[in-house]
């Protein structure tokens, strides 16, 4: 194997696929980062932790064909501190050293051989007729805003999934992990035809969050193989495990309507709850929350440390009421709202209370307030 | 108690006093800042973890007398979030239970009596006569330079203290932790009369360093009493005990010549060094470095991983010279020197080698080789 590579190019490549590699594997390939030639003077980038695949293309000037494997972090090392310039990797058939040379640098690297690398993650069919274009920016922007609120990612469980269901120009994207629901509903230019809800992981959206920046196109192919999701675009192909199983129906767990609104500064808001959150109990992280008289006073104790207290102005003018939450999943709701307010919906102490931009209507948060003795 | 104090004065004054609070004390007190109102209008901020001491004052309008401690970390992680406001604290006598007051923003905390607080750090007396002042620009910037060799802070162990020698109107600066040594000379102002060698705890300095914009005058006050040491300025006391006992004979070391001269460009070489140890040894940190023919060549080498090697341009034409070294040692000392190129005194594989800045006579840097097979 033998090729002359830029070195910004392999970077960007690097730097693209190894969120893939594993961060605990059995296996030590799945640290690894697949390198291979390809015919037309490219290379092939592949890392998977057999869940999430990621690969992608580079130009390269290729002399000798082959494959190998390396450790993706390493490599990564070795690559960024090179000098920006061409590259040339270089290794013997069958011997996994590599020699890598930059200017007068100079790294011979251990790999692993390309036929330990698990093979059966390229083995998707693309069925075109199954395949879909989606407007790249509104799919980003809608992950941003409905996806944080997923439980922390682990295969079996379905809540940490990201729904996206697809129907008649409308995208509808949500997540829940049971304490707290975000939704969004944008229209979207997609020719997909029939209504389509895929459940994908929340690690899978966030990684694709993270290399969008690598993408050139304004919109990306999505193809469904059985429990297999593929996002295309030219140079990257992002490929990951679907999750299975019918998904809360999470629509229904939102109020129609608030009998008591609130209009509150986002930001005035944030910074309350920062200072409130000194005295916050770690174990409970419960923050109070009176409305009263156009005011919203926050509190918050903790036994032996002292307890805090903050006022804010806001607009109300319903029945005095006491409610309480865990104040990280209002804030993690208020840093997504871009709006300057927010209007709180609030209904009894212990109903789901909603929290939606006030000049954007298509996004909604819910969050369970906590019981207070 | 009861006090009213500007936000921003508060907030430097916790964090000038903050660093001396302890990290794992086995009295809680120790974590905590003791605050007491002084009778002009001011108020004393002190910590202490029982070896180094700081203390400040701070302008306030005092309205009832009293003192208490509070703990640092909660305290600045409350002060830091009030908003740009005059700041009131007040606290019934006899009660550990303070109120902090900020526009709508109010904490209660707890606090610790402040007769728990160790009374006798406060203890010592400063005999005039045994002061002398010191230029501060200068003073900060030896240490700087020549405090990074020392062993890491012990208590017990002389080596993880810098020296500081006053003599003539000479100031040596040294540490050495018997792997390293750096030295520096700088004239210095001081009204300082005879000969006096103090070896300083490197943390006492490392915070003085720290807390030094803070510090308004052109120069300190350095005072002895027995074993403490005093610095003062006209706001911030720093107390810390002395280390005691005979220093090593460090000038003894140092080579008065070296028989093989290289001058090196300083970024040049810190560039290489980085790339070099990526593949270097977890355990020995081992970089080889071959002089010859006016070419430095770079190397290190890992089993399992692979190996590495960079070359750069050097001024070196005597006899062919491998050497090795603990490659962090190289960089601390060349990330300190500000010339842009280096003056390295080689002799022998296993002797001594000399890091000099091209156009600074007076600082120098020893690193003891490591011996390779």
């Amino acid at each position: 194997m033998k090729f002359i590579i830029g070195k910004e190019d392999l970077l960007n490549g690097i730097r693209i696929v190894e969120r893939a590699t594993s961060q605990k594997a059995v296996q030590p390939v799945l640290y690894n980062i697949l390198i291979e030639t390809l015919e037309n003077n490219k290379i092939r980038l592949s890392a998977t932790d057999l869940v999430l695949t990621v690969i992608t293309t580079v130009d390269a000037q290729v002399q000798e064909q082959g494959k190998i494997t390396l450790p993706a972090k390493k490599l990564n090392e070795i690559v960024s501190k090179l000098g920006n310039d061409l590259v040339t990797f270089e290794a013997e058939s069958e011997n996994t050293n590599v020699s890598i040379t930059c200017q007068k640098s100079k790294f011979d690297i251990i790999g692993i051989s390309a036929n330990e690398f698990p093979a059966d993650i390229f083995n998707y069919e693309i069925d075109e007729s199954k395949c879909f274009d989606v407007e790249l920016k509104p799919f980003l922007k809608g992950i941003h805003q409905a996806g944080f609120a997923a439980a922390s990612y682990e295969v079996s469980n379905l809540l940490s999934g990201i729904v996206c269901d697809f129907n008649n120009g409308i995208l509808e994207i949500a997540s829940t992990d049971g304490n707290r629901l975000a939704r969004v509903r944008e229209k979207i230019t997609s020719d997909i035809s029939e209504q389509t809800q895929l459940i994908i992981p929340s690690r899978t959206l966030n990684e694709l969050l993270k290399m969008s920046s690598f993408i050139e196109e304004d919109s990306i192919k999505i193809c469904k193989d059985k429990s297999t999701i593929i996002f295309k675009s030219e140079k990257i192909t992002t490929i990951s495990r679907l999750l299975e199983g019918q998904f809360p129906r999470y629509n229904q767990l939102i109020p129609s309507e608030s009998p008591k609104q609130a209009v509150v500064n986002v930001s005035q808001l944030i910074s309350a709850l920062e200072r409130v959150s000194v005295m916050v109990n770690d174990k409970t992280s419960i923050v109070k929350m009176l409305f009263a008289d156009n005011e919203l006073t926050l509190s918050a104790d903790t036994p032996d440390a002292g307890k805090s207290e903050d006022k804010i102005d806001i607009e109300y003018d319903a029945e005095e009421l006491l409610i309480a939450f865990n104040y990280r999943f209002v804030l993690d709701a208020l840093r997504i709202i871009e709006s300057d307010n927010v209007i709180i919906g609030l209904n009894a102490p212990l109903s789901a209370t909603v929290l939606k931009p006030q000049s954007e209507d298509d996004f909604i948060c819910l969050i369970m307030p906590v019981q207070i003795r």
